[in-house]
């Protein structure tokens, strides 16, 4: 026998998890519910309660409406596989495979998405709570949602799988909330993974949430979060991580992978960092700051774009050209210090052809201090891409990469554009690299040899 | 059933938690050391056990005495809700909220401090050993620490809860340890949060410590230790992140919001990091290397500091006037690197009035290396702090921070007192904001526009 | 009762975990393999199981073997303490010793390795499974593999638990995978950590994994993996962690300690991240690319290196010299940005005698960017060096390390060797530090005082 306060949905009398986990949570948190009915008294306080899921397989017909602070919901294994690398192989080759499916504490959200409620009504976890206090400290960590297939979106493209499109959430939170926890999860084949409205103190970390159309979304406004050491990779409709109208989060030590259409986008975004981060894309526009994103630090990343060598996704992209900007930057007094920034393509792959492209580019805004990128451009090394979603999966890589056998790719290392006055750019390229009016900005350009 | 080293302390047949958890554990305790009282041999060791803490809502009023290594005590939820923004709700209002305490695996520290025994005698968790080894490898994971309130300190003020005194701590390590864990945890309400004697290879990871005297201090002297992704935020009074005599030690990726006196205070810490993380301050002295620290790296860190925006606490503060710097370094050899740093204030509230306020003050030693800072000061945006600790919590923030809407203030951005020597002072401010002797000391001014 | 895909070693009819955990562990996979022999239909999954291994002291005979997806193994216990200092304590003083083994859920690795399978014939656990698609989401986490002895390696010396040799592994990934997660671990005393073959999106974070000849190797090829906040420190023969032939790996907010021959070596490792690292070594090569390692990012990491302060161990090293480079580079287009490096030894240990030692070497290739580093070089404080492992354990450490007490040491802070091309070295030393063919190479020196 174990405490009241420990749930496992295997063992709950009511219901049936493997048909609809939904219903089984619902009922348990009804449970709970009525256990702490009574007012808080003497300093004692409504405790909440953990619910375990179990390594299985469970079908999830319901949404799980979550309105109770405190309320963990955790598993035994994140359960990631790849179905984007499954659904494009062909038939006779998968009758082989050991298995097709995610796995670990895997909930399949079989259910209908309720358009009328939009994103929130496709949500396979809902939480939502009006009144006082913020709902607070619920905490999904450990297991597996899946998705399981995107849909034809009427583009007339034949492969609906490849959409990202299927009306489903992971999970969202729809009210203000405070220290919520999203940790270890694997979310995958979702329209949307999670999304956070109005989060005071979230904390996102070392989950596995890729192959969706949109990965980490915060919404509405919210402050000092955290969304850390995660493995992130959206699809190219969507974002990896969003943020709009948020101040003081930090994005760190996270490894996003292609094929996001941005890898970070903020809008309206202020005093927030993005640092120590690996960013992998497949398209310009990597990392957005949009709608007067102000005093944002974007430092110690490393930048890869590269182009899309998975024949089956080579048709996609993001529908920005090369002088959109890898980083693009609308707004003031942000810093962009030592990052590594590497772009790898063929020319006759730049759009517009025989444009230069543009690294980083500055479209408005004043007073940003741009200081210390390592901007490389190279042609294409086609040889090193040879896997789905692989920047350089090679025993020869770094050979392949030794600049003999490299060709120098002419770029706008970083562009200032007209109108913005007061910015710093400084060892970021050269002064043949930098376009900017250098009368109202400030410039020193990389040293070059023999000077 | 399950093992006889895995404890339930709701199924453990000796006392009562909710009565007296501390009493409980301490059972348990003795139950393992008693059968692990041979010694080991043959490889065979002693391997501890784990207490699990279910959610649940336990007072404690016996102190738990921790002095056996390998002991793990887990709980299901961290339970963190604010005390602070509670106690300053009027009771009308209060009467409506949907609950009122922390919660998650709760314990209520109820017991008496015992002042004759100082800061160990209010600890809540006490783990001192004597002998050989060090006690190793003793973790706390998960699970919530209360202290439930603040007291009037004779200082003559009513607001009691408001006090950030209670002669309560959560976790006390007294002795040298070796490879403890301390992660997932919400402290809050205590008068010291952790306090770690001594530490060798310590990890305090992912945790939430806040609404606390301090929150994290590692005392004595030691090494190698972590202090990661952490949500910290002590009161006016005490220090979210204080070391003495360590080296070693990484402060990475904590969110570090007010409103303590310090966001971090080094005290003769030695060959450290401190690397992106975000800190939000009120005051002065975010950041202070005291006592001769030297060789520690300052990098990729977002600083700001505004202005105590809520009512109920903007009488306190720490003292301390914008002479002092918002960096504040006694030391040698350290580096600065590529930090942003936001200051945001009216002037009417800069002390002494009429002031140059001063980011980085080197007070004294040489070979200090700070370089590539980017420095944003601005008048107040009174606008965008209208929320109990917010920074920027408002979906207009972007447009609020955009340079159309800020006056830039006048500050010294480094400072380096008389008598320091051979310190580097690069890409760091104009010529006219970095004061310092340059016939003893290395400048290069950022450059300007037009140059 | 619990849930059917939850298994608790010490509660499985079959075999005794006392004796031999291994042969349990495989008899679980062989049962959780025959209940999921049919294969997926209609969504439904394959989805695998957790095993629980509970605090306790298991011996393990047997190698476990993994050849299915989803398999998580987990414990309550990493259980390090340090055996390397307890091997080296007289036995009357080891008499009085409280414990003498590490804990926690702690399994002793005391099989015969199977020599002719290599590394892969003495691990502890073997992953390896042949076919489509790879092995997903295996995860391990919070327990302790414990390698117990170390032997004779014929050397002819004569302290056999010093030699970090005797065939043990603890955890082999032989085949390639997706999504696995080693966390919270506890390795000890095994010549190999973890070795992982041809991962993509492997996370390595948390775990204590010290005292063994080499910790994390990553070996064939791979891609975006993460090493993170993790406690390292190898022998003085091995790496602390080892990458060849990956792509887009991040290394961060690791801290790692000696001995390793190497804190970081990478070989033919590309695009990747080394940031927000504390590094601790006693020998010169503690970051290596080699190999021709391209476009990897080396960021805000803080290097010390000194002496070996303890006996026992004083007679090792890694056999290179001073020339060689604290970091040591052969590979094009990397970056090392804002790191701060100190090196304090005393001249009479330095090799060869009389040497300068370099700090930064460029052995090879070309647009290497090298800026904003700041380096410390002084001769050694024998004071501070009084304990195992230690940097700098004492209460005085502010004081001994601050320029009063330090006499600085000439070094090379960076030397570009002939034949490597279009390198940039920005403010990382004066121009005497820097030596390098600067008709070829871009050199911007620190600035000196009073110019």
């Amino acid at each position: 026998m174990v405490s009241e306060n420990f749930y496992d949905v295997t063992q709950y009398p009511l219901g049936n998890p493997y048909e609809d986990i939904g219903s089984v949570i619902n009922s348990i948190i009804a449970d709970i519910k009525s256990r702490q009915a009574v007012r808080d008294q003497n300093d004692g306080g409504k405790p909440g309660a953990v619910i375990y899921i179990p390594p299985g397989d469970y079908r999830l017909v319901t949404q799980v409406v979550i309105d109770l602070s405190y309320l963990k919901i955790a598993g035994s294994g994140h359960g990631f596989t790849s179905s984007s690398i499954r659904f494009n192989t062909p038939a006779d080759e998968l009758a082989q495979w050991r298995e097709v499916w995610p796995g670990g504490s895997r909930i399949r959200v079989d259910m209908s998405p309720d358009a009328a409620d939009g994103e929130a009504g496709g949500a396979a976890f809902y939480v939502k709570r009006t009144g006082n206090p913020r709902i607070s400290s619920v905490e999904f960590a450990d297991f597996c949602i899946d998705g399981l297939h995107f849909m034809d979106d009427g583009s007339g493209q034949d492969d609906a799988e490849n959409t990202y499109r299927n009306g489903k959430t992971g999970i969202y939170v729809g009210s203000a909330n405070d220290s919520f926890r999203i940790t270890g999860m694997g979310l995958i084949y979702l329209e949307h993974g999670v999304t956070v409205h109005d989060a005071d103190a979230l904390a996102i970390d070392n989950n596995f949430i890729a192959e969706c159309g949109n990965c980490i979304e915060l919404k509405g406004m919210g402050q000092a979060s955290r969304i850390a050491n995660n493995f992130v990779g959206a699809g190219y409709r969507g974002h990896s991580v969003y943020a709009e109208n948020y101040g003081g989060i930090l994005v760190s030590s996270n490894n996003v992978f292609p094929r996001g259409a941005s890898s970070v986008y903020f809008s309206g975004v202020a005093r927030s960092s993005i640092t120590g981060n690996r960013f992998h894309s497949f398209y310009p526009g990597m990392l957005v700051l949009a709608a007067n994103c102000c005093e944002n630090l974007v430092s110690s990343n490393h930048f890869l774009r590269d182009r899309e060598p998975w024949a089956p996704m080579q048709k996609y992209d993001n529908g920005l050209d090369d002088l959109f900007g890898l980083l693009h930057i609308d707004g003031s007094n942000n810093s962009v210090i030592a990052n590594h920034i590497s772009e790898t393509i063929d020319t006759q792959y730049i759009k517009p052809l025989a444009a230069k492209p543009v690294i980083i580019n500055v479209v408005s805004g004043s007073g940003n201090y741009i200081a210390n990128n390592h901007i490389v451009a190279t042609t294409e090394m086609s040889q090193i891409n040879d896997a789905p979603n692989s920047a350089c999966f090679s025993t020869q890589v770094g050979a392949l990469l030794s600049t003999d056998n490299l060709k120098a790719l002419e770029v706008t290392a970083v562009l200032v554009q007209r109108g913005s006055v007061r910015n710093t750019v400084l060892d970021s390229g050269g002064a043949e690299q930098v376009e900017m009016d250098r009368t109202v900005n400030a410039f020193r350009g990389t040293p070059v040899p023999g000077q």
